[in-house]
């Protein structure tokens, strides 16, 4: 992240490119390059743009506000403009937060022409009638939208996708801390032996996703679950928001998971507003796709201005962040549904060594994890089914089912051992 | 209500003809006269009841009770008398409320052949030993049954039901608000252009919507959504009673608005008591009829009294009701569900004006209806649907709805535009 | 209770059979014997075991532990043994309880060979380094496994099963009550008329359960309802867990009947450790069985202890246990589902006699009853359905069904009244 955070970032353009290439140190990546104009669905990738300089000065050849100085200062996607003004005809073009006179805002505008400055309300008012100058050095150019995949192949097809936004510029929660954990997950998984394929998508938001979408639609059927991710380093509790049908498999996960961290953790409903959700969930896709943040976008005082930086994360809400996310993904990972092969009474699991010899007292966890499994194992119930309906730990749970498959007591169900044939 | 007061109506008779006559004066209307002796279902149309005079007086000749005091001084449906009687004799055939002492109740005998007088409980106490002349000059004999409707033609032949019973004599939260209300909301459709057709049928309670119904049935499978009306003046909450389905269109929009509404409003559940929701909620209709009522029968000290007078009608009270049913039909008419033409990934709204132009801050509440109404568009969700589940007003979706249409992005689904077509 | 508390019953033997004569005595009872060695699923049935006499002594020839004492003393199903032992040599064979030290525990090895005795705490800490003779006068031999059924004929096949274990020697709660409890039951049925047949199991827990589900496997269809019943004399509130399903009709009519009880009485969801629920609930057999007791098993300090006995248990709570049993029985047998023969509009129940004459205050419950049912009577709503929609009380609907059979106004639904031509 203190890498990532000097440099500015926009939908396209070499700041994309420059965050890429610093995940790409960490993960393998592979990088697609969208040309201006391409049509996406109801948009077209924009001109690509890209900024060498940005300042205003005063008459008196003062700096006023200067790019090099935060990268907020320049509304992202301002067209070039060199130009003398009054402070009347400047003042349209200027951004800053009244109720916060010390803070820059965020602004954009991708799809307008336009051009304009961000500064903290003390900088504007301090502004007298005077003659500024004006320079926005900027290509808004035929070129490419850019965006980065890290796929990691699991023994079936059955995709996990995971999605974060890369298009902000100097902004930590949102979303330096999405693009850093979504990293540290791939690094990972790609050490570990996985059922499902996970994809992660490091991409400008919107138009990112939708570009996405358009050139990967044929594939999509295979993406069981999936996650948008980001603000995950703040102080807020964990929150997960639910996929548009609001009962997908990870929605249930993502309740169960939340449930075992600290209590102000929550689960709230999908609305079509947020990160790239809006796309992946449109009615047209309807992806199985949940968002875990923790403060979501817009609840926080310092979203999206300059107070979004390194003092607002903490390094515990970061690591329980990764924990969540780890979690959600070995649950998806490990759900199975099995059938049990002696399904008529229970099967005797003391002669087998699965129980307790003496009688009389109470049997432990795991014997209870085992009587679970058994009792539920009609090949409808899944793992997460059975975690949901007994309270059992699911870990706990995908043990018993190890024991019992090792005793030839339960298998996986047919669709589930088919699913597996084909790949 | 002021002129319908004195009217004394019963279920059938010239009470209930003036009583039509008098709403004709206002709205359109279509009076039926079905004879008596009709056979309408289970029950048969009873002869037509008509009263010109009916006191008791004591020996001196001084009158105790006179109808020409109080049209509920007469039991309802008495048959004619002229006879001396003892005090005993006499008791059997009156009717009073000892825990009220200055209330007079209001009784009925409509099925079996009898004949009372309803008075105070202070009058009662009065009475002394002596011989009693008692008088009822009525008539029951072949006659009709009266009923009126008001039929509102709408674009569609989908209608919309409101029924409100009309044979309470002097009465004036039951059934006179009841009368006043419909009659007012019929006036106010009348202007308007409406997708629904809606029909106010004014009639006798039970044996009346009884033979509205035999005589309907035929056209019931165009109800779409209907209300039995009545209680409306009191100074107790809305209270919506759901459908005996429990999950009608109507029973959403019940609970929708009432809970725009004071907080004390409340939905209720069915019961097959009532009014006249038990006919049209039989099992043999099931038609999708709820029930608005401030504070329900039986529930309020004045029910079914003389107490039941102006002075416990509240104009606040009316004037929040008539809003309340004014609201309920506004959202079945303009509830429709619509098909978003650009499914796959939100439509760029800002290249068609209705997104704002620089990004970074929130969107505001149209906009959010805009998402909203675009992402739940596939055909399963209704306008209803999306505002039950965003909690965005109703209203407001609608207008995001035209909006949208203007702009080509979505259209009515083909199930409501082929109903339209057909009509 | 007080005859069959002394006697040292196990799964198999003597004992058993015991306890079978002394039902006997009460209800009419067919008992089966079922050789060791028989196959039953993944069981098969194990050697009979037999008791003459167990104890050990100290080198002086003191008695220390004598299964004369208490049938707890030896664990259950203990191989014979004569031996003279080291202190060190007897300790693992000897179970007591540090946190309980004037209770016995209860113990068992029924599958494993092994003998142990069981003792108070403080006998076991005054042991002192000795040699102690130890002597288990055991037979471990072919012989049988034995239960018994008690079988009521009804005018349908329809069963309602109620299984109670019978293999615990000098305890209680756990299992005296429910013998005593059904065996009750039984005797109280057999003098009624009833729809169901009514089949009562005494036998051994989990290899009896299993063993009467191998034999009568082709006729587990006929079972509409069960029950498993046991530890019903406690002071605890009544406890009702639930089938595998959750949603079975002996699952609702628990709930109602334990609502009607004093309010500490609970509903608990099924879970596959207990009772005989167990193998009844296995998923090959899914048998709508729930289980009625009072504390649940392990819920109680004294459970699986000497102290489980008739100090433990109260008069009251028996009878409220044998109470609501009755009460659930009762209601299995009287729901049915109705069809209203006059479903359009209510029917005229003034002229049938069945409403009061005189209209104008409220009805009582018996006409409220008659109007619930008529609505409800689409033959989509059983009696059970409409109590639970309306709040009125079971009884009073089934008298208000009776009373509109009599009319003519309902008759059972087609399903139901074919049910019983079959029959």
């Amino acid at each position: 992240m203190e890498e990532l955070y000097p440099i500015c970032r926009s939908i396209t353009g070499d700041g994309v490119r420059a965050t890429l290439r610093a995940i790409e140190r960490q993960i393998p990546l592979v990088c697609s390059e969208v040309p201006s104009g391409t049509r996406v669905f109801d948009w077209e990738v924009p001109p690509e743009w890209n900024i060498r300089a940005a300042w205003i000065k005063d008459s008196g050849g003062r700096t006023i506000v200067d790019l090099r100085d935060h990268t907020l200062h320049l509304m992202s996607y301002s067209a070039p403009v060199h130009a003398h003004l009054t402070l009347s005809e400047l003042l349209p073009h200027l951004h800053s937060l009244p109720e916060r006179p010390d803070w820059i805002p965020y602004r954009t505008s991708y799809y307008r022409k336009d051009w304009g400055f961000c500064l903290t309300h003390r900088q504007r008012q301090a502004l007298r009638e005077d003659r500024y100058e004006v320079l926005i050095d900027s290509d808004l150019a035929a070129g490419n939208l850019t965006y980065g995949e890290c796929r990691i192949q699991g023994e079936t097809e059955d995709e996990f996708l995971i999605f974060t936004h890369i298009c902000h510029p100097s902004l930590c929660n949102d979303n330096l801390t999405g693009i850093a954990l979504a990293t540290a997950l791939a690094r990972e998984i790609a050490n570990e032996r996985t059922k499902l394929t996970y994809r992660f998508v490091f991409a400008p938001g919107t138009i990112g996703s939708i570009t996405w979408l358009a050139r990967n639609e044929s594939r999509l059927a295979s993406v069981r679950h999936g996650l948008v991710v980001g603000l995950l380093g703040d102080r807020g509790p964990l929150t997960y928001k639910r996929s548009r049908s609001g009962v997908a498999t990870i929605d249930r996960i993502g309740a169960m998971v939340l449930a075992g961290f600290d209590q102000r953790a929550r689960c709230v409903d999908f609305s079509p507003y947020g990160y790239d959700e809006r796309q992946l969930c449109s009615p047209g896709f309807n992806l199985p796709v949940g968002r875990l943040t923790r403060t979501p976008n817009g609840e926080y005082a310092e979203y999206h201005s300059s107070a979004d930086d390194f003092r607002i994360l903490d390094r515990a809400a970061l690591s329980e962040s990764l924990r969540a996310l780890a979690t959600i993904l070995a649950i998806a990972d490990r759900n199975e549904t099995y059938v049990n092969l002696n399904p008529k009474c229970e099967p005797q699991l003391g002669k087998r060594g699965l129980f307790r010899a003496v009688g009389g007292a109470a049997p432990g966890d795991f014997e209870h994890a085992l009587l679970w499994l058994l009792n539920q194992s009609d090949g409808d119930h899944s793992l997460l089914d059975i975690a949901e309906r007994s309270g059992v730990d699911f870990e706990l749970l995908a043990n018993a089912a190890d024991a019992l498959i090792a005793a030839n007591l339960v298998r996986p169900s047919r669709l589930d051992a088919e699913r597996r044939k084909i790949q």
